[in-house]
This record gives structure tokens, sequence and C-alpha cells, in this order.
């Protein structure tokens, strides 16, 4: 306690990813909870299945 | 606000993806949230990766 | 983008849940990702409902 | 399959609740996916715990 | 790891949590990953919330 | 319903995919659910990806 579920669009850099993990756990040890209780899942999601107002994300940035 | 989390078969078509998340957050539109509020993730899982049943969705269709 | 899904203990306080979406919000904003993009979702769970090593965590407690 | 998840504000009508479910599966229908096959869960979420851009919803809706 | 989400619908026994969360555990124990490693997190949903076939659950047993 | 999703490292065998799929798939069953009920998805999460103790599961095992 807790799991934090990460929904992130694909292409994040392994630096991202390692700072994500590094300062999220932070918010909740500065709460009290011990470093080691808390876990971090990342689920990496490719812009054409993350859809934001109707359209995929890849569109979005094709405008 | 409100935020989908669709989970699907691996191997849809861009097309269908597309149509998904378009039909998806016009459910919503039609109850009068606004476009832009609407997030549809979607998450494609391997046959193998799914079960129905304690079988693995992979082997139900070669049955 | 991002969605976060926070799964905590049930009977945080509100100013716990307020930090926590402030903090989370700020780890992304860190990153160049703008404030009005970031969504934190929490989820409480009774401690009855939250097994840890096989047991509910009420019981880890009463121990 | 699909599954869906769907995040809500707190405080829908049961109305709504029904047209949601009734209209998503239709989503999928019309896809040539199998009525049957197609499940709809709704987690709802009360405002205080939903954060867009750092801050509690209903802290949004006192603005 | 692993982090098991189980959603089910409202009203299981305080018994039927506590078998869930203990055999559950097992099967992962089973593969030889530790007992401790193992978290498992129930989401009660609703009968209204949950839909099957494009119905509400609740709708279901009423008939 | 059940709706179980199941979280793991990424690496795993055909063989523990199906074992947990009729094993989760078993604890409900032994409750009474009917087995076609029971739907259990696996998502395959990379080490990077996956935070423990605020730090990537892959550092973990490399110390």
């Amino acid at each position: 306690m807790p799991v934090v579920h990460v929904n992130l669009w694909k292409g994040q850099t392994e630096e991202n990813i390692r700072i994500i993990i590094k300062n999220i756990t932070k918010v909740f040890v500065d709460l009290g909870i011990p470093t080691s209780a808390v876990e971090v899942i990342i689920h990496e999601i490719p812009r054409t299945h993350w859809g934001i107002g109707g359209e995929q994300s890849s569109e979005k940035i094709k405008e």
C-alpha cells in the first residue's frame, strides 16, 4: 500500500520513467508511508490508443 | 472526466480503434458532457493473456 | 495525459487526499507536462479488501 | 471480451448509468462483437478524490 | 509483484473476501513467488454499475 | 463476473500464464461461481516500468 498505476503516452525516456517512479514514491513517503510499501506501475499506451475529445491523440499531433 | 479504459484482444484494426474512441466519446457527449473532457484509453491484450472460463482465449479459438 | 490511478487504504484525511493530488501532479509538471493535462483518480479500498501476503490487511493490523 | 472500466464522478442518476451501459455495449455490437460478450464496469469516484490540474474537482466547482 | 485487482459484485461475505485473498495468493506462491510479494485488491461493484450484454446485472437478476 | 486484472513482470512462460488463468478461475469456481463467468486479464509490465521502494525493479535485480 499504496499501488499507483500511471498511464502515459508511449515513447517516454528511461530517465523520465526513473524520475516518475522516484518522485511519486516520495509523495507518499512525505506523508509517513514507508518507502518499501509503495508500488508504481507504468503503462505506456500508443497515441493511436489514447482518445481525447473523441479523436486519437496521434491525430491531434498531426494537426 | 470521464476516463474510460477499454480492454480488448490484440489485433484490432486502426479503423476499429478510431471508431471505438469516437463512439464511446459520443455516449458521454449525448449525456451533456463536453467532448474535450472524455478520455478513452485502449489496452490491447494478447489472447494468450486473456482467460475466459479458465482457459486462454487463444486455446478457445483453436477448438 | 497522464491518467494516474492511486489505490490506498480507506480512511485517508481530506488533507492527505489534497496533498496526494497536488504533489503527484507536480511530478509530471516538473517533466514539462501542462498542469491541466494531469488527472489523478484516488480509489480508497477497505483494509478487509486489500490482501498482502495472503492475509487481509485488517488482520495484519490486529496482530 | 471486451471489458470496459468507466470512471465517473459520483452522483450519476440510475438512468444515466443504464444509458452508459447500453450505449457503450452498442459501440462494440456495431463492430460485430456479440452483445453477451461485452462487460461494462462503472466506478463512481467522489469529486474530492478526482484531481484535475493538481486540484480536487470538488474545489474547482466551488470556484 | 504481482498486483491483482479483483472486480466483483457488491455483497460478498467477509469469509469469501478472506478466501479469495488467501487462494489467489496461493496461485502465485505455487509458482515460486514469495507470499509477502503478492497484493490482492478487491473492488466491490454494485450490480447496477456492472453491465453484461448491454443491461445492468441488477436487471438480469429480476428477470 | 468476476473480472480479474493481474499485473506481473514481463517474461513469464506460456505455461505460467496458462496456470495462472486456470488456478485463479478455480478460486472463484470453488466459491460457487460458474466457470464461464470468470475473466482473467494478464498485463505484463517491463521491470523498468515497475517501481518498488522508489526504484525500478530492473535496478533492484542488478544489485
